[in-house]
């Protein structure tokens, strides 16, 4: 018997994309053993990447569009056919109509970024002919809550002066009634489901205002102000909806997109991972392992929360198989990892070094982490511990 | 059966004492594996803390003396009577008298300095009954071959107006002949038995001066002329002596001290750690060892000449016990600790940050990693590689 290794890794952002990761810790393990079998499974959440490797995974097809971006920019976009039996199933990923890397750095205010995009591209896979849409949530640039979304699949989102408020999450201060008689009639007849963190709620403490606005540049005025805003939109929402979602699982998922999607596509929201491991057929992989390994660029006490070395290890355990992490950075609350599956973990740095060159040095400093973390498995291959 | 751990580092230069090490790693291995016994075998090579480490091992006792400092201040210094029946026994390391920290930082001059106090030491040893005296080499702040020591204890050097030369290395450049009619008789009837650096010489290319006249703050000026300086002295041993020491293994020990005790005290040389070991009974806990761990500030491809994780290491793969190495800095090289034993390293850093901050947090950063380490080992003892 030699060893199967299910090297299972989300990307590093800001340095190595999920197939360099994966190509990193293979070559590593093979260096500390060299007969092992690499079992590969690059994870996605719902964010960028998450269109591309789901046609690839099928041999489906991406196809471009322009889109209004989040600051009212036109973009170019895109959304994905599957192949094979899913080939009427599109895929969507909100980031490339409303991601933070659309954002421009000078343009960074959370309270006037806009989802509109995103509606234009689930319009523009009705077009395609598609019957069911997968919209990936993750790495968003807004803040609106969905609203710019409903607006493009026509819903009508209304100050007290019956008039159409402007876009961003800060004019919901001013909605005052939703109408949704105009929303497109294709959209009752297609099966919406969206991959979305299940940890990230609409309001309250843990709400897209709070957690993540200061990430996308909000001032803590306009956190206070665009909770505010969410408020009544959550309030309206009920009101006029009957929809009760400012604490909904998935509602605060990419600003706030989960809860439009619910509202206004008639969305199914399902913790990522559940639909990404689903079409990279994780599961069967998984049986043949004897180890997993997996990585992020950071491991701390925010990884269960939904991220992919904890959401790996939660499937690795329940059949119980051990699972490593490799991370850039080991941050703090990092032991809560242990309770999610995670056995052990390591750092890929090796010697005092700034961020910036941990970073432009990450290809390597994994590849030889990857190494150095198996020889120190293979040593305790060799003991017998009661 | 439970996991028995030999804990056997070194210290970390300038941040740990090897107490704090053999601790931390005690610490961190409870965390992973509370029911683990913990052996302990704090490491020391030849240079500071080598005569309290032996003096503690057989419950002997410490004597302090002033002496002459290797820059000529008179400095508080000491040496060691072992106990039980080894009583007769003194130890001395020559750090204590001639050693880098002995040097004010504005007088790092290596040509100048003087192991003169460690020929005041070996006197004081005998004037206190040792028939047997151990010298500890290591850290040392000279670069005098031994000269300074062997004025101390009788010897004339002269010039060539039959004048003694001056202090330092590179008054040997003067050396015209060595009279040794003079040396105190006692040394005759001692066993003088060094702990050295084994792979230190005293010339060419791995030599005293051009290996480590840099380290110790000289110019490339500098260096050339003590390494013409130190040939001469060793032609003249050589003629006046009859000793070919120039390339003896030891020979460039402390400064080339390894020369001058050879020629001057009679002293046969070892490698350090064979001393070291002998008197802490590590081959007695190895035998009970299933798993050895080690560490040092700084593990790569200097390693292997004479540290403490490799001289660990080599020990530990004649019975067939895994060893990993801890180290602040995995540096360029590293694999070559592979082939003298280490099966596995490890980092303590767990993010990026400065030198200055790894030092100052080594002993909890090592404390977290000897326990992240334990846990990679114990996924592997889980698995079985065929």
């Amino acid at each position: 018997m030699t060893l199967n290794i299910l090297v299972a890794p989300s990307g590093f952002k800001e340095s190595l994309d999920v197939d360099d990761v994966v190509a990193a810790i293979s070559e590593g393990c093979r260096r500390a053993l060299p007969e092992c079998t690499i079992l590969k499974a690059p994870m996605v959440d719902g964010g960028e990447g998450f269109t591309k490797a789901l046609v690839n995974a099928t041999g489906g097809k991406l196809h471009e569009i322009m889109v209004t971006g989040p600051v009212g920019q036109t973009v170019s976009s895109f959304f994905g056919m599957l192949g094979g039996k899913d080939r009427r199933t599109a895929v969507i990923e909100m980031a490339a109509a409303a991601g933070l890397s659309l954002v421009p750095r000078d343009q960074r205010d959370p309270t006037r970024t806009t989802s509109y995009g995103v509606g234009e591209l689930i319009l523009a896979a009705l077009d395609a002919g598609a019957k069911r849409i997968l919209i990936g949530c993750g790495d968003s640039g807004i803040n609106d809550g969905g609203a710019g979304m409903a607006q493009a699949l026509g819903a009508r989102l209304l100050d007290a002066n019956n008039i159409c408020i402007g876009r961003g999450g800060a004019a919901l201060a001013n909605l005052s009634r939703i109408d949704i008689s105009g929303l497109d009639p294709r959209l009752r007849e297609t099966q919406i489901d969206a991959a979305v963190n299940w940890h990230n709620v609409l309001l309250g403490d843990r709400g897209v205002a709070r957690v993540f606005g200061p990430q996308k540049g909000a001032t803590p005025r306009q956190v206070q102000s665009l909770e505010e805003a969410l408020e009544i939109y959550a309030l309206l929402l009920n009101r006029d909806l009957d929809l009760d979602l400012g604490h909904r699982n998935g509602s605060g998922a990419s600003g706030g997109l989960g809860t439009g999607l619910i509202a206004f596509a008639g969305a199914r929201l399902h913790p990522r991972f559940n639909i990404v491991m689903q079409y990279l057929e994780f599961d069967s992989l998984l049986k043949s392992a004897d180890l997993v390994i997996t990585a992020e660029g950071a491991l701390d006490g925010q990884s269960p929360f939904g991220k992919v070395p904890c959401e790996v290890a939660q499937r690795a355990r329940k059949r119980n198989i051990p699972t490593i992490a490799l991370a850039g950075t080991i941050g703090s609350g990092v032991c809560e990892t242990f309770e999610t599956g995670i056995d052990a973990f390591a750092s890929i740095l090796k010697r005092p070094c700034t961020l910036e060159d941990a970073i432009s040095d990450a290809g390597k400093l994994l590849r030889n982490a990857s190494e150095d973390a198996l020889r120190m498995v293979l040593v305790g291959s060799r003991l017998k511990v009661a």
